[in-house]
C-alpha cells in the first residue's frame, strides 16, 4: 500500500521525462520544449467524474484512466492536431486505496502510448469523495494547420467517421479517438470545419452550423447508426439514439461536395467516411429529413446539464 | 439562472480571446502562440477539493476561485517563471446554483488580470459531488531560465520570502504568490534551487536536500513565525506550526552565502528576505538547531495524505 508521496514516487519512474519533456514529474512545474516551436500550441482539459461520466462499477479503474484521456485525445483530433503532452490532476477515494490508483493510471499510460504522449506531470490527492479525473492534453497543429468548429460553407457536405449512438452501453469505455483518422482526411482535403461529438449529433451540429449563421439538413435514412443500438427498436427511436445518445467520439466535417465525393471515392486507409447531410444558408435551421421527404427541425435531444 | 451552456456563454465573453490566445473557450481546443517561442514552456496542475483543500462556509466561492489561482501561480514562482495561460476544469455542485459558479470564477478572474494571466479555456461539469477545481496553468521560463528543486549546494545559505505558520486560519484563501519576488531575486542573485512551501517547511526542505544527496541545518531561532500563530502559545508549539502548518506559499530558495548576504544588505524592492539555515553534505540529515544549541533531526510533521 503507498502513500501519496509514494504513489508519486511510483508515477515519476513510470512516466520518466523523455523526448521533449525536458522536466517531468517532481519538479514545481514541468518543462517541456514543443515538437515543432514556430507551430500553434493546441491545449485542451476534460474532467471526468464518478457518477457523471462513468459509474463505477460496471467501469475499472483502468477503463476509467483509459476514457480520461481518451476525450481529451478526442479533442486534439477535433482540431486535426497532434496530442503532444499530458497533464493528469486526480482526486483519488479514500477508500479504495492504492492498487485502484495504479490501475487507473495503467489504463492512460497505456493509451499514451499507443498514441506517443508523454505524461509530464500532474496532481495527485487522495479524498472522501468519489473519482474524480482532470487532464490537459497538449498539442500542436500539423503543418495544414489546426481546423476549428468555424469555417463550414452553405453546401458542404456533411459526413461522419462512423456509426453513432448507444455508446453509453460500454463503447464510451473503449472508443478510438479519432486522431489518425483526422490527420489522414486533413492531409487529403481542404476541411472546412471539425467537431468531434461528445454531447450526441443533435447538440453538436449547431456548433458547425446555428453558431456560424447557418443551417443544416440531415439526411435520417443515411445517419449511420451503431450496432450498440438494439436492433429490434422501430427505427425512429434507434436514430433518436444515434442523434441523441453522445459520447461517440465519432468526428463530424464540414467539406465541399468535390472533396466529400473524394472521400466517398478514395477513403484514406482506415478511415471511415459517411455523409449525413449538408450545410444550407437558412440562419439557425437545422432540419431532419426523413425517408418520406418530410423536413422537421432536427432539435437537441440528449442531456442538459443543469443546475 | 443559467445552465452548463449559458454559464460557458458567459464565460466565453468574461474571458475573451486577446493577445497571446488566438482561439480561447469556445472551440474543441484552445489556440496558444507562446508569448517567447523560443523558450521553454512551464506547465504546473493544481487540483483543489471542498473538504480537503477548504471548506465552504468559511470560505466564499469568490476566495476558492482565487485561491484555485493562486496555487498555481505559485507553483510557476516556484521556478521564477511568468505566468500565461490558464485552463480551468471545474466539477460544480448542483445545489450551489449558477450564481455561485459566477463568483468563483470571478475570485479568479481578478487575481488572473493582477498578474496578467489569460484564461483560454477549461471543461465545466455540475455534479451533485462538492466543488472540485483542477487548473493548468502554462508560462515560460525568463531569459535567466527556470529554478529547479535540485542545485542546491553545501555551505548555501537557505533563506525564505515571509513568515510561515497558522495560514490555515484564512491566509490560505488570500496569500499573494510570490512570482514577483522569485523574479526579483532571480535577476538579482544566481538562485541554485527554488520551491514553494505548500506541505510545510519540514516536509519541503527535503525536495531541495535529502532527495538531492545533501542535508541542512535549520536555526530554530531564525524561522520567521507568522503573526496567525496565536503570541500567548509557548515558543516551541509556535515554531512547530511555522515548521509544520503548511500552505504558507512563500519560497524557499537555497544561495551561495556571499548572494544570500547580498539579499539581506539589499533585499529587491517589496522583497523580504530571511536567512533560515544552511544546506550541508550530510546526506538526508535535516537538522533543528534550537536556540540552546542544540540539534535535533527537523522531522516532517504536518499532514500526510494515505489512502
Amino acid at each position: 500500500v503507498l502513500n501519496e508521496f509514494g504513489l508519486i514516487e511510483h508515477l515519476r519512474s513510470r512516466f520518466a521525462a523523455q523526448g521533449r519533456v525536458e522536466l517531468g514529474i517532481g519538479d514545481d512545474a514541468a518543462l517541456l520544449r514543443l515538437a515543432s516551436p514556430g507551430a500553434a500550441v493546441l491545449v485542451t482539459v476534460d474532467l471526468v467524474a464518478e457518477g457523471t461520466h462513468f459509474l463505477m462499477p460496471p467501469a475499472t479503474p483502468r477503463q476509467v484512466g483509459r476514457k480520461a484521456l481518451a476525450v481529451n485525445l478526442s479533442d486534439i483530433a477535433a482540431m486535426a492536431g497532434r496530442p503532444e503532452t499530458a497533464f493528469v490532476a486526480v482526486a483519488l477515494p479514500r477508500p479504495r486505496g492504492s492498487e485502484f490508483a495504479l490501475e487507473l493510471f495503467e489504463g492512460m499510460a497505456e493509451l499514451a502510448a499507443e498514441f506517443d504522449v508523454a505524461v509530464a506531470g500532474g496532481d495527485t490527492n487522495i479524498w472522501d469523495g468519489p473519482l474524480v479525473i482532470s487532464i490537459t492534453l497538449l498539442g500542436t497543429a500539423t503543418g495544414r494547420g489546426p481546423v476549428l468548429r468555424r469555417g463550414a460553407r452553405p453546401g458542404d457536405w456533411l459526413m461522419v467517421t462512423g456509426p453513432l449512438g448507444g455508446s453509453l452501453s460500454g463503447r464510451h469505455l473503449a472508443f478510438t479517438p479519432r486522431i489518425h483518422a483526422a490527420q489522414q482526411i486533413h492531409q487529403t482535403v481542404e476541411l472546412h470545419a471539425l467537431i468531434d461529438l461528445s454531447d450526441g449529433l443533435s447538440r453538436d451540429l449547431p456548433h458547425l452550423t446555428t453558431e456560424q449563421g447557418l443551417g443544416a439538413t440531415v439526411e435520417a435514412r443515411h445517419v449511420p447508426i451503431h450496432p450498440d443500438v438494439p436492433v429490434h427498436l422501430p427505427f425512429e427511436t434507434r436514430l433518436r439514439h444515434a442523434l441523441d445518445d453522445g459520447e461517440d467520439f465519432e468526428l463530424l466535417l464540414a467539406v465541399s461536395p468535390e472533396d466529400g465525393q473524394r472521400l466517398l471515392d478514395a477513403p484514406p486507409p482506415g478511415v471511415t467516411i459517411v455523409r449525413i447531410g449538408e450545410v444550407t444558408a437558412a440562419p439557425a435551421r437545422c432540419l431532419l429529413r426523413s425517408p418520406d421527404g418530410r423536413e422537421e427541425p432536427l432539435t437537441a435531444g440528449g442531456y442538459e446539464h443543469r443546475f
